[in-house]
């Protein structure tokens, strides 16, 4: 799992946190631990990233060697506010910090790794991850955001032409392919490289698309969600975990399957603030 | 069938019409014929309507003796533009014109009819109508929109409470109850009058919400939609029309299947401007 080890703070119309723990990779790292992976996690802290953080991802048996610790460097710090119908929100602060010259490190003993989780980081930092791997995974699997679409595209294109799963959104599922809908935008994404697209849409759910086929996911129908941070990971997460279990294969039942695992492992995190919900499973 | 018989032109990122044919109580009214119900429009246009309208419903099943021509007048038109991702629209032109003064009289012969079907009109037009009803229908169906839940909110939760099945889009739900998420927002909408809550959302599908059970429908995956004018309104005649079908008996399986008819009447809706589609039906 490559991706941002980081500190947020969030406020939602019904509350707000202080500087709590949070990262795509953290989120990933914590809930694929429900699936019984050997995750290692790939990514960069500053010195004041509190050792008990870093003890609590190896005691959910999550391998830490390969996040760096930068002497006299401060941690990512993003910051952001929920609108009323938490569909959507405003960043407040992005502290890049020691993020801005990351530079992962893939520890020798998971080069061979059969899955590659590329969390939401600059697609050169994707690649390079993928360079560094000993053999090709069986299976790569990439996140993104619309910052990279607008800004890195070419570079992107280049590593999603190496990636089987796609995560995204349904707006930058849209802006990569310039379609005007989540059908057609599911079609081209998938001959841009990844034969799986997962395109997240919030509280409307998820739709699958692999081989011609789609598989349309409402969301789990929560009557009091708190905090959507972290959902899209723990979704991948929990897709991943579910695949992981049945020896990575691709199938449309196995596909089916993951996508709702993932949506519940989500569902759960949504329900409080931060990883809050997560660390009581 | 109360609500307007108009003049649309319609834009979207796939062309744009001239005046056309429009208006909810035409799109539910025609659609309401695929499923053999004995239909009448009650409604209002100005004399430079075409008689060949009054003709095609006429034609198709629909009673318009209770459409008015007003002498002298001109119809109501509406003109709007919709953007890219077709989820949203700006309103370019609303001329109310014969709308204004529309004051509803239902035909002797529907004044027992088992179901009103309420478009989205004054609330005050709305209650005008069941009124001269000689009995209490079986079913009174309300549509609504933004502009009434912001104007005359208190003419619209006494029309709501005599209301049996709502038909509202996603954030006009929220916007009612003023709750955050759309499973909040049935529940509290049942508690102010209808039994049955259709919430509308356009290309995520819809939610049915009755007695504490939810029904989440994802929508016809198209992958070419043209022009989403008219969904809501067929998408209620294809539920209506099925609930007629079956001795308007809600129970939770009728109503199931009353949302997947609505959605795909829909379906068909939105595959070309205005009613061509439906009209090829």
């Amino acid at each position: 799992i490559v991706g941002t080890v980081a500190f947020d703070a969030i406020e939602t119309p019904f509350g707000k946190t202080d500087k709590i723990l949070g990262g795509a990779a953290t989120y990933i790292g914590l809930a694929s631990n429900f699936f019984n992976v050997d995750a290692a996690v790939v990514s960069v802290v500053g010195e004041d990233f509190p050792k008990e953080y870093l003890d609590l991802l190896e005691n959910k048996g999550v391998n830490i060697e390969g996040i760096e610790i930068v002497k006299g460097g401060k941690t990512f710090f993003w910051s952001g506010k929920y609108h009323n119908d938490l569909n959507s929100r405003d960043t407040l602060v992005t502290e890049l910090n020691v993020l801005a010259d990351f530079n992962p490190v893939v520890p020798q003993a998971y080069k061979n790794s059969d899955v590659v989780l590329l969390g939401n980081l600059h697609p050169i930092v994707q690649s390079g991850v993928l360079n560094q791997m000993s053999e090709r995974p069986k299976l790569v699997v990439l996140d993104t955001m619309n910052f990279w679409i607008e800004t890195k595209f070419d570079d992107l294109k280049d590593v999603l032409s190496k990636s089987n799963i796609l995560f995204v959104n349904n707006t930058e599922a849209l802006m990569l392919t310039r379609k005007p809908n989540v059908m057609a935008a599911a079609k081209a994404l998938s001959e841009m490289g990844p034969q799986v697209i997962v395109v997240k849409r919030g509280e409307y759910g998820s739709v699958l698309y692999y081989q011609n086929q789609f598989f349309v996911l409402p969301a789990y129908p929560l009557l009091d969600i708190t905090d959507p941070t972290g959902a899209g990971d723990t979704c991948a997460a929990g897709f991943m975990g579910y695949l992981a279990k049945n020896n990575l294969e691709i199938t449309w039942p196995n596909l089916r399957r993951a996508c709702v695992e993932g949506s519940l492992t989500a569902s759960f995190t949504v329900e409080d603030f931060g990883l809050n919900r997560v660390l009581t499973l």
